[in-house]
């Protein structure tokens, strides 16, 4: 249908036999006579017309569309959560405005300035800068770090550091490792290595932290690996590292070595991230669940009242055996 | 800046010492004398005017936003494109608006008519059905498969499907396989096969080439494969798949049962994956230069006039080793 054939309000409030203002007030949820309000729906349905989303955005302050403002998609983890959230918005009848930041704090604050004067109903944002300027008038939700006070979805990181450790104690591992490397903006993802201390502490086992918080390079932990390697044996006989993408790569290196895994050592990462082409964990791992942290970001999004959401929500984790544990 | 101080058009001709008229020119772009605009655009500045873009959209029928309607970001082929598509897009002034088909056709036929209902400027589509509806004032520019005569852009499949196969009989190869799976849906993907054959049958080599097109399933491949192999030997020594995750599968089932990979047999992929973990590509590959057709649909998009645009527009490709080939 070319536009110029549309049917507009008028054409609706004709058909319906009402006024332009009853059929206004239909469109936009104002209450009027339940039996006005069916007469507007027939109508409406009738004549196929369809609300001109720009028009509507002028009058009613919302415009159905979220903005998400995400790191990179060459990632699966932010490409799976960007799919989930995106899939969900429209279900609910909402548009997504997708922003690129390539991890870069002053194109973060470029999307976040463009988002609202775009004049979007809200933003669901992971960023790396805690400090981004957002309008009272725009909700946010934010998954994995904060950005002030705004509500932020994530999984149960802290949980999956402890079933992490008690699983590879199960597992008869007696020397333990965790690696960590990530931003210096602290968020829920650094709840990972808390959790596992705390599991190794409780239990009474001999564990180890190595945390690089503020370099890009993981050679430290290849250095140190190397250092512990005497006879061909790692003095660690389990490891926890903070994603799987580090699993796999630690994997790696002690295969290289000569080191067995799993039978030498045991090595859990975390994510619960699927190799496209095979299907499988690319090691074993604590499985975040990323349709539900969409789900739950949208749905706390779009309900968001006033400060009455709460700060943290943390989604049930579970572990998953990927080849590189004894399970 | 909350929404009531941000400064209106109003404040903008009040600074400027102009007409309101005035103002609304220069915003949209419409010549006036000179020294006005220069008038306009200091106090534009001065003030920190933002331009309300829905109100811009309905005035001058520009919207800036362009709609992505894609499959899934499951795949990182998908994904990588989206995130190329949605950076470059935002480097014009562009946005991007996701919409996730889950490989659905009807949910294709939704994405493209919300995707007209908000006014957008144009769509960037990769979908499944030929025959999707567009109103004659939206651009339209395609990856991989056609609507209509909307110009589609692509890597060079055909040529692809040429290198893989003189790449294997460079590397000895004698007894060649291809192997298709793909939508009963033709489009520019299914060059990679005629283009194959073609350098096959110029070489004079002895090749066979197997198409599975209307069906999800590749276990014909498997039962073929494994009749094919006699005393732990496969009667091809070559074999090209169309896709990056069918030869990781194909490796795979052929290690299980005792073949070497590339010792006794040499396998070749198409689209160029690489790894999120490693950095490395699953197996030997066609690489699909990817940010280079994002950016060609885009400004195929952008600068779209009448039937000037060329139907197809197909991107050099090159080979890479990646493990499953002797070099």
């Amino acid at each position: 249908m070319k536009p110029c054939d549309a049917p507009t309000m008028k054409d609706v409030a004709r058909e319906a036999g009402v006024s332009l203002g009853t059929v206004s007030k239909v469109i936009n949820g104002i209450p009027v006579g339940e039996q006005y309000r069916k007469r507007v729906e027939a109508a409406t349905e009738k004549l196929g017309y369809q609300v001109n989303n720009y028009a509507r955005g002028l009058k009613t302050n919302k415009t159905y569309c979220v903005a998400l403002v995400m790191p990179s998609l060459h990632h699966p983890f932010f490409a799976v959560l960007v799919n989930e959230l995106s899939e969900y918005l429209m279900q609910q009848g909402y548009r997504s405005l997708l922003m690129i930041t390539n991890y870069d704090s002053l194109v973060e604050k470029k999307c976040f300035s463009l988002a609202q004067q775009n004049k979007i109903d809200g933003i669901i944002a992971l960023t790396y800068s805690p400090d981004l300027d957002v309008d009272e008038s725009i909700s946010v939700v934010t998954i994995d770090r904060h950005i002030s006070n705004h509500p932020c979805v994530s999984s149960d990181n802290f949980h999956g550091g402890e079933l992490a450790a008690e699983k590879l104690m199960e597992l008869g591992c007696k020397k333990l490792l965790f690696l960590h490397i990530g931003n210096v903006i602290v968020g829920e993802a650094e709840k990972r290595g808390p959790g596992f201390e705390n599991a190794c502490r409780t239990a009474g086992a001999d564990y180890h932290s190595i945390w690089l918080t503020d370099q890009d390079t993981e050679a430290p932990f290849f250095r140190f690996l190397e250092e512990h390697i005497h006879n061909g044996k790692l003095e660690y006989d389990g490891i926890f590292c903070n994603s799987d993408g580090l699993g796999v790569r630690v994997c790696e290196f002690l295969k290289a070595r000569g080191i067995r895994i799993p039978e030498d050592v045991q090595i859990i990462g975390y994510d619960g991230i699927v190799d496209y082409a095979t299907g499988r964990y690319g090691c074993s791992t604590i499985v975040q669940p990323i349709a539900e942290m969409a789900q739950t970001a949208v749905n706390l999004l779009l309900n968001q009242q006033g400060t009455l959401a709460p700060r943290n929500t943390s989604l049930a984790v579970h572990y998953a055996p990927g080849g590189t544990t004894r399970d």
